[in-house]
């Protein structure tokens, strides 16, 4: 009954203003499920290569991150990703991608992880995430992140995989450029008429928004000086996000609000070391610390004004 | 004991995807201080031309502002500025701008306004702020808006007056502009070492963070479906703001979070409709409606993660 994700399992090289790792344990999937694995048991699917060795594999481990599901190809190579950010951490510029043994990856499902509760299909080829969606007819819950190369490349097929889901989780720039629409509660509007019940929308350094039918809620990002590499924000996010409803009974309004919280307050970890380094060592009481941050620093009283009669007031002459 | 304002009235010529108006009233000063005259007692310091009528006057004379300070130059004209906004109401692209009598503005501040409980110098130039500033010594609270231009121009004497100011409002790009630090919590370090209390950023679509000493505190904005001319928002957002610390005795963190969210009020409204057309009618009804409404769409439950020990949990097998 835990959570399962599927996406890719990748070596990173990545390259920052403030330093440079020539080869990290990275993809979507890896960022997912150790954030995720904080608060709920999760079951990868995915695939890796020969060069995927112990040392990666004790990663996964060392969290309770079940691997049964990840796919190793002997003779094939892990999928890479070499990428570099300026100043402006908000912009990744991809040097190089290869895509190896990811190129003919074909997800498949245990029983067990046919059973999964929740389920997240991370950033990968629209036909394979529907495919995977429908291997898990009972999840209660299904979530799906995209890019703008499937929204530029495979409109349709995308469409047709966000019907069949009940959340999206995705950029603000996605999530225009997938409806068309530039103000982003009528993009969120048309996205939810496709099907989803949830939209919730990633804003980077400014957050993050959800949309339901009748409901909105919005959070800033947890405020920090020194962002050292983003790469896996997202995911990490997401996994936050759903491994914190994976733990809750009721998947309600309520505690989508303090997924969403706990989502931040993991990116927030992410992107303060390269990698997954940052998020392979929390504690608990570190991860506590910053969500009761989040209600202090977004806290206000509800007191309506109040117009008070004054007798001083200035007087209009005529 | 009321709110001072000093800055510009002009007429504007404005252009956007939805409409066209060629002119209207407009101006730091009038945004500013008809959104605060729905808190307090409002003056406004500022120069118009012989072409502002009894139209102009009696908006002014509506909402009780008082414009003894207004001065009127009969044979020049009034500051004029033409602007055009795209698809991205983001970013004003100025057409023309005439300064008129505005060019040789010389703020002149009667007894009456000298005694002003609170300040808000509007965007002009520093050197004319700061000459304001030194005009009311016994002022609570003294804040301060500003532009690129006078970043770019007048840095020295705009760092002048910014340190002996209480509160800085500008926006994200001016903080970053401003300091030299492309990360805001450290643009916002730097611009409080110079002095004021209190920073407050406008990020436009994505809110509002007010940095202190020791605090931090951020709100998304009002969730809008259509923004029909985004003008005079940052100065609607101040007025509201600023009149609504003006009518609270006490000016503490509590008060100034409040502030920020009937601040986002007025400029949600402002943005609705051309120039200050919406906010000239609002009802103390809909103020608070939207004040609720944020309350709505920020609050989450403080409950912390609680780790369940779990005997089905999935086990290291080595």
């Amino acid at each position: 009954m835990a959570l399962l994700v599927v996406g890719s399992v990748a070596f990173d090289a990545v390259e920052t203003p403030f330093g440079k790792c020539e080869k990290m344990l990275g993809g979507s999937a890896s960022h997912f499920s150790i954030s995720a694995s904080y608060y709920t048991d999760v079951r990868v699917v995915g695939v890796v290569g020969g060069d995927f060795g112990d040392e990666e594999q004790r990663v996964f481990d060392s969290h309770r991150i079940d691997t049964t599901d990840l796919e190793r190809i002997v003779d094939g190579k892990t999928f890479r990703w070499r990428g570099r950010y300026d100043y402006d951490l908000n912009v990744a510029h991809t040097l190089e991608t290869q895509l190896n043994v990811f190129a003919g990856f074909e997800p498949k499902l245990s029983d067990r992880s046919k059973n999964s509760r929740l389920v997240f299909l991370g950033n990968i080829q629209p036909d394979l995430q529907r495919g995977v969606r429908e291997q898990v007819p009972g999840a209660e819950l299904v979530a799906l992140d995209t890019m703008n190369l499937w929204i530029d490349t495979t409109r349709n097929s995308l469409q047709k995989t966000i019907e069949v889901v009940d959340l999206v989780i995705i950029n603000d720039a996605e999530a225009r450029q997938l409806s068309g629409e530039p103000n982003l509660i009528k993009a969120a509007r048309k996205i939810l008429s496709w099907g989803p019940s949830t939209l919730i929308v990633k804003r980077g350094e400014y957050g993050a928004a959800m949309f339901t039918k009748d409901g909105y809620f919005a959070i800033p990002a947890y405020p920090l000086e020194a962002v050292f590499d983003p790469t896996g924000a997202g995911d990490t996010f997401a996994g936050g996000l759903m491994g914190y409803l994976a733990s809750q009974e009721k998947l309600d309004e309520a505690a989508l609000r303090r997924a969403m919280i706990f989502g931040s307050v993991m990116a927030s970890f992410n992107v303060e070391e390269f990698g997954t380094e940052r998020v392979q060592r929390l504690t608990y009481e570190e991860i506590n610390q910053r969500f009761r941050d989040f209600k202090r620093f977004t806290h206000f009283e509800e007191i309506p004004f109040e117009q008070r009669v004054s007798s001083s007031r200035f007087q209009v002459s005529s």
